[in-house]
């Protein structure tokens, strides 16, 4: 018996992302595909760089997006960054400030790790100790909405302390940008990448990226060559720059490249604050409701991420067996705990086109439902 | 004036790939996102293994498709499989050996050249004598079908002399994969990397891979760690893997997915050998009707690639203004020459969706106008 198409399910994605995508991104996914330097596509990539200064905030002209998932985001801005002569201090307050520490070791070079605990926001103080005993640190690395375990940390903040101590700032936005209060320029960020598949709504495989002039200048006059041919944005900027003639490097996603495009054409219509303001309301309808059926929220109040939610699973309550449940009665994904809240924790996502009063509503009548089976 | 949503041309893409994308793909593309992580979704992920397996022609259990493009494929088999203290002979007879250079040279290990001539097929002889003078090699890579100039070398033969020195063998497939015949356990292939976006005719942003279990145990018993933590296959396959529980490593691209899953259920339906046969056909009308044109290959008759079409930019032509032509009056993309041939040379494409009569009726019409305008 061949293999047959693959028709999924129509889901309610309200997990760690991807999130739900607007069936307008979808349907902009699916137009017809055209050359990666057609002039067209070309003119689309240059509104791309427009429409991702304006979700950062930044009028950094070394704003793109790689063509590959956040992760490939993050390693992009490490790899290019550093050198392994180089000390960097990493925030870590879950997994993905430990992929930080991962992308610094696999360079060769130095990382002071400030550890913080999970579900709390970075601490300031303590980075600012740790800075005062590390003269040598160049950079300082921060997960500004840590996905694992729905935390905000006070990104501005943060960078004022590193920028005291003569510190350049790479920030993870993977789950932040758009859904959170984010001001590259205003806070002084020197290296930003962020994933599609988050509070833009968009279909995974894309991170956008921005980086300071000054993070820009240290690329484009680093000695030592950088370690991968594909993330190396000195070469990838020649395809995404403005000036003068393309240089191909690699071939672009081109239809996700239009997904990413419409997905950030509705959140310029939408404007930025009140995609701010939308997750905050939602979340507020959620935290209720969650109030309601006893759940209770694993991050401080004034440290929670509105777009994720991460509540402890109660006594009793059979982690698989419940969100089985929500995915076969009611094609509703929520996310299960990653890393140290494998097993005891739930994350529930209200990112981008997910963060909807019917959504909300689903989600506490499902789990309501599935609580009491 | 706010930026609009992006409605691209609709384009015949005839140039050295992204090639002609059928509808059905687009169609796949834009069904519903589901989680990354969700049963359907893992169950589909086996049968992209089951159909690479099959496109490859290997029963290599480590096959799977990169979240990033071919470039990234390429790489991917370079950073897991080499160390610094490895001694690698690499084939340069175009852009894309020459990029394999590179990763050799970012990984610190040490790299042979063969420089063999542009438009022609890696040379045999070459290759032997070299071995035979680099007893330290241990690894040989080269490219199947160069994108750059559209010629075919005898990856049998090569990987045969390669094996005969106790040499691994990398192998660029990007455009070669179902346009040609490719037979990776027949022919001895340790480590082979291809594209979505060519006879695959899938959205670009994707790349299969295949490594022998001789390759995939020294990815497994490697002491030192891999410098890319975004392609280290020793993660990735922990969430690729069919057996147990699958570990997140990232986001993969689910929709891309699909597309990909489509297009290889194509390719099944089709048969490998058809669509071998097919785009040979195809070529033999296209080189019948450049005859008529007086447009002459670059490549010898014996080594031409049918789905990538090389031929000299006749004297007087200008380059630019026939490919503008072709693209204003007709919607029709064909290729620049690349690195040694830009501005000497076309590339023209009969990959996947686009090896096929009417595609290359509408060639050959409008060519002939324009080089008569």
């Amino acid at each position: 018996m061949p293999i047959q198409s693959f028709i999924p399910p129509q889901r309610t994605l309200m997990g760690p992302g991807p999130s739900d995508v607007s069936p307008r991104v979808l349907s902009a996914l699916a137009r017809p595909t055209v050359g990666h330097l057609d002039p067209t596509f070309i003119g689309m990539m240059d509104e791309i760089k427009s429409l991702l200064q304006y979700a950062f905030q930044t009028q950094n002209t070394y704003t793109l997006a790689i063509s590959a998932p956040g992760s490939a985001g993050m390693e992009a801005c490490f790899v290019n960054l550093l050198t392994p002569e180089d000390t960097v201090v990493v925030c870590r307050n879950g997994v993905f400030g430990a992929r930080m520490i991962e992308n610094v070791q696999r360079i060769g070079a130095k990382v002071v790790v400030i550890e913080g605990e999970w579900g709390r926001a970075v601490d300031p103080q303590a980075l600012e100790d740790t800075l005062k005993q590390t003269p040598q640190a160049k950079f300082v690395a921060f997960v500004h909405a840590e996905t694992s375990t729905g935390a905000l940390s006070d990104a501005k903040t943060l960078c004022e302390i590193a920028r005291n101590h003569q510190c350049l700032t790479i920030v993870d936005a993977v789950t932040s940008l758009a859904g959170v209060e984010l001001k590259v320029d205003d806070w002084g960020i020197d290296a930003i990448y962020s994933g599609s598949q988050k509070c833009l709504s968009c279909v995974p495989g894309m991170s956008p990226v921005s980086f300071s002039d000054q993070a820009a200048a240290l690329i484009k006059n680093r000695k030592s060559t950088v370690q991968s041919w594909f993330l190396d944005q000195s070469l990838v900027m020649d395809y995404w720059s403005g000036q003068g003639k393309r240089s191909y490097h690699h071939t672009a996603p081109v239809n996700s490249l239009y997904a990413l495009h419409e997905s950030l054409v509705m959140l310029q219509n939408e404007g930025l604050e009140n995609s701010w303001a939308r997750h905050r309301a939602q979340h507020n309808k959620l935290a209720s409701g969650f109030a309601d059926l006893g759940l209770e929220f694993i991050v401080p109040a004034q440290e929670r991420l509105p777009q994720l939610n991460a509540v402890h699973i109660p006594q009793g309550i059979d982690d698989a067996k419940v969100r089985q449940y929500l995915l076969n009665e009611y094609n509703l994904e929520i996310g299960a705990g990653l890393g140290g809240f494998s097993g005891t924790a739930w994350r529930i996502g209200l990112m981008g086109y997910a963060a909807r009063s019917e959504n909300v509503a689903l989600c506490l009548a499902a789990l309501k439902d599935a609580l009491n089976q």
